[in-house]
């Protein structure tokens, strides 16, 4: 092999590395929309980011958020009682409804949750997960339940 | 300059040069959902796709569809009874309500058209547009109304 040659491999193996290390470890590098700020409040475990993207009003009960759930981080179980729909838009994440097999979701998935089912969602152990959250604020907002524990993270 | 630094040189160039003509003419590369199927109603001018990532049902009115727009495509003018939000998630758009100026939409801009107001959106004349339109169908579907003639596309 001439030494030009291996300068060519070496150069183009280096770049992708470097483009699945960022992947990985640097979220803010693929996100569409803002991460947002860290949610302080008791409904999730683990680290988790928030941006409204828009709230309901009178007018239209929809309100939209991108979440951004880092390796371990997840939702309580909760319910919505008028649905919810999840367009995931980066990373490796999961989501359960009471009574279901935990479902892995990637890039692209969309899930929707029917009305009053408990659930819920976060990320993967080892990857982030970013999602948009569309919830119908119809008939009012989430009810929040139990932490999900370690074991039925896992399971 | 030696002969590896400018090869080094020229193979980081020639990189870069082929992310930024694949960005602005494959628009396959950095969609997060599905381009779906060629819009074949009348609800359009130019070239548009459209893939439904969930439907309204009695439960949830909200429906959301991935909306991928060539180069100049638009919708009508139109409106939502209940209301519409956009997320822009790649390439470069216009919206205009009936009266406002028309505005430039970049990746990771919201809209929130209110109900039964005069609206289109669409690509800009040099650069593909994809957005994720999330309607709110309580209120019955959308109304279409005539095209959005050139003079008003440009202006």
């Amino acid at each position: 092999m001439t030494y030009t040659k291996f300068l060519f491999i070496f150069i183009f193996t280096l770049n992708n590395s470097f483009a699945q290390i960022q992947k990985k470890y640097s979220v803010d590098a693929e996100t569409v929309f803002d991460k947002g700020e860290k949610i302080n409040n008791d409904n999730f475990t683990g680290t988790a980011y928030l941006k409204m993207l828009t709230t309901h009003d009178k007018e239209n009960p929809t309100a939209i958020g991108n979440v951004t759930f880092e390796p371990e981080a997840r939702t309580k179980w909760h319910l919505h009682p008028a649905g919810q729909i999840l367009l995931v838009t980066d990373g490796i994440g999961y989501y359960q409804e009471k009574g279901q097999s935990k479902k892995i979701l990637y890039k692209g998935d969309v899930i929707k949750c029917p009305a009053n089912v408990e659930h819920w969602h976060g990320a993967s152990d080892d990857s982030y997960f970013v999602q948009i959250a569309v919830t119908n604020n119809d008939k009012g907002s989430a009810v929040w339940l139990q932490a999900v524990s370690d074991e039925e993270y896992n399971k």
